[in-house]
């Protein structure tokens, strides 16, 4: 049993985190922290969390355990706010979708990475945000990556992978960089495209018609441009490098496919269309619902 | 009540258009055509055809209704085997994804195009294919798109919208041309670009752990990549011209955001994203299930 979590960021992430701990029966008291208070006023009604601080300091004086799901560019702030005031044993964690960064910003703060922090991000989430989001089944089935580093405490890694099992959750661990290259290929790049898609449709004169013969693929394939605007644009910038040279890989081969199409080659384009249909099936197929 | 109708092409298009006026009451005999024997043995121990003949001719002699939902490229070859081989009232119609290449075949094998052919497109399916994935609920609350002619017999529009409303669809009228832009636009350049990320990521050297680590967001994404490659690359060159000139547009936007990306100008990286969501929350929402 944990005394106390504190969540800094209380929105879908970190208050179905909430939510899944408090229903596992793990945590005592669960401290909520953020700048938006209704948002909060929200999480006590609902019970995801107990009570609330504005301020950072007074939030982490007392917690155990600081789970820390806030926009990845706003980390380093985070940590200039709870250096100092933190109990020397509480282990930190985090939800963030890029890793390089936040470690970084971490290593630029604390001088070094606390040994007590466990950078994580869990794969789950929906295009919806806010506390009134989130919900205790969230992680359930769902994979959290943490990236330890080589001299993270042992035993802080082991209290996060049990608070994620708790949450019905499968903990991996993956190395930072190689976290950011494989997300920034299935999750940072697929946002952006999607975004880049349905911006370039609006930008048609005739865009309600577009919308409305619209059917379930585009649906689907569009889903993710109803995420938050300005989480991605910061997920986007943190993993930068990343995303920069997967967006390379991906022109290039866009530019063969459309040369492909203006020579009538129609082999080239079965080939490549072929290889993504086997590729999906082989690969996502255990994972439909 | 229509005494026969052949289905050219017995799929999941074919075959849920048939299901669904079998279960309406509508059609006293429904006949099979197609090239797959055992594809449309499994239609008549299905139910979802009467009888079946491989080829065109003894498929429609008697034929009241032809509905054509074979791969787009195939309409000239399938209508010169019709030329001379159906009644003079035989009414024509499909569910080809794309409208001006169709029509245009019409016109070049029976010198105009036939006053009784009703070229339609209906905006319903899924990413699989054979009469064992038809039913007869696929076109219930979706868009059945016809786009007639100036001289198309008002009589035969009017029995297609019928059989489209016995499938519990609503039909909307359309110019052929307008056909292929919005649905360039909302399903054939999506398709392309799902393709295409797939196949991008299935060359990367870690590709299971890439798509191990894919979550609900890719899987959304990337559903339409796992459609029949073939029948795709088909709608994509029949519709190459309208699709280059989407391709164009978006590959420009992209280039911007990418700039962007590498300037860090999260400004103009919001300003795209935020318009996006917008646009999809606006013109989906009432979409969303």
């Amino acid at each position: 049993m944990i005394e106390q979590l504190t969540i800094i960021g209380v929105g879908l992430i970190g208050g179905s985190f909430a939510r899944a701990l408090r229903q596992a029966g793990k945590i005592k008291k669960i401290v909520g922290c953020g700048r938006n208070t209704p948002n909060l006023e929200k999480g006590v009604e609902l019970g995801v969390i107990d009570e609330f601080h504005l301020d950072i300091p007074s939030a982490v004086k007392d917690a155990d355990v600081i789970f820390i799901s806030t926009p990845v560019n706003s980390f380093e702030n985070i940590f200039q706010q709870l250096k100092g005031h933190i109990k020397d044993t509480a282990i930190i964690t985090d939800g963030g979708s890029t890793k390089g960064n936040i470690v970084a910003a971490a290593k630029k703060v604390f001088g070094q990475v606390p040994i007590h922090f466990v950078p994580g991000h869990p794969i789950a989430g929906t295009e919806n945000s806010g506390v009134e989001a989130s919900f205790a089944e969230l992680y359930i089935d769902h994979k959290i990556i943490l990236t330890p580093l080589l001299d993270t405490d042992k035993d802080a890694l082991e209290i996060v992978t049990g608070l994620w099992h708790s949450c019905g959750a499968e903990v991996v661990l993956m190395d930072v960089e190689h976290h950011d290259l494989v997300l920034g290929a299935t999750s940072h790049l697929p946002h952006l495209l999607a975004f880049s898609l349905v911006n370039t449709l609006a930008t048609v004169d005739d865009k309600k018609e577009i919308f409305d013969y619209a059917a379930g693929g585009f649906k689907d394939f569009t889903r993710i441009a109803s995420s938050d605007p300005v989480m991605w644009q910061d997920i986007c910038l943190a993993n930068k490098a990343v995303l920069l040279e997967h967006l390379e890989h991906f022109q290039t081969d866009l530019d063969s496919l459309t040369q492909a199409l203006e020579n009538d080659d129609a082999s080239y384009i079965r080939n490549i269309f072929s290889r993504a249909k086997n590729t999906r099936d082989q690969f996502m197929s255990k994972k439909e619902t």
